[in-house]
């Protein structure tokens, strides 16, 4: 044990035990997972931000219009992917200290905590807009909401396509929570 | 290398110092919340199981009834609600395992990863919920989607009312975490 250790210490100051290596393995890790995260939620909310299509039927003059803005809960999900993104940027450099101080509880405790937080916000962006395309998709007979995908196809495909960004960050988030709960029980 | 050894040989020496006592203190709160998320999941899923409604106009000899089997959303609500009281009941004994070996790190962490997951899932079915019960209250324009809250009153009463339940439960588990996640930093 003793002797592998100072053979490994020789290439660097912080490498101090076999543990300390994994952690800052880990730590590069989570730093490009949150710039995945940062990409996904971006796209997320510009693919949905410019979803819109316009509909004209000449025989009845008539101009139908839909975008996200038309609905609150999509709107929920832009502002909320938008924030996200920001958290991501933000969250790197406490990250990144966690090479640095590979030891260090308390800030890696405080990003579980956000991690968590900014899980539930996007968890709950993602859900309400998926039920809310779900029944643009499908409809709804009880209620007589009828499907509008049938007609507006361009808005549907790309609105639904922008919670698959939404939905990687999420598990980009859950993953990046276990690995520092891990981590913090090696510690 | 046996984590059970070093984890008893932890707490024994641990249970000295004033930081057991309020280890053993959070473990005791940690399972009356458990408790309480219990009461809130069941009685979300029950109410929002039973909520249903049957409006009769005779002069159109017609039945109209709304029940929450109608909306594929709720019932994911009511299977989520359900499976996260099982969750929190199982749960129970790996928290008082937390009062006998305080610095048990290993079962501290796995209950920080399950109560995320379940915090994921509950947050998905309530979100997804809410945002249902949000657009049969207002409705909208754009879709042409009516409010059928206005008609079918009861129903909306009940179900909306079934979502308080879930979110105590998710306040619980964003507490639940962050207090497991503070233990794990001390200890």
């Amino acid at each position: 044990m003793k002797a592998s250790e100072i053979e490994t210490g020789e290439a660097s100051m912080i490498q101090k035990s076999p543990a300390a290596g994994i952690n800052r393995g880990m730590t590069i890790l989570d730093v490009i997972l949150r710039l995945v995260a940062i990409a996904s939620t971006v796209a997320g909310a510009v693919v949905m931000a410019t979803s819109d299509q316009q509909l004209q039927f000449f025989t009845q003059v008539a101009v139908f219009n839909v975008e996200y803005d038309d609905f609150s809960t999509l709107r929920y999900f832009v502002v909320i992917n938008s924030l996200a993104a920001a958290y991501f940027a933000l969250s790197i450099p406490l990250a990144l200290m966690q090479i640095a101080r590979s030891a260090a509880k308390q800030s890696r405790a405080l990003l579980i905590i956000m991690d968590t937080v900014t899980l539930g916000l996007l968890m709950s962006a993602a859900s309400a807009a998926a039920a809310i395309l779900f029944l643009a998709h499908n409809g709804n007979n009880s209620a007589n909401w009828n499907s509008i995908c049938n007609q507006f196809t361009d808005f549907c495909h790309r609105a639904s396509g922008s919670l698959i960004g939404s939905f990687i960050a999420i598990v980009i988030l859950m993953l990046l929570i276990f690995m520092s709960t891990a981590a913090l029980a090696r510690s």
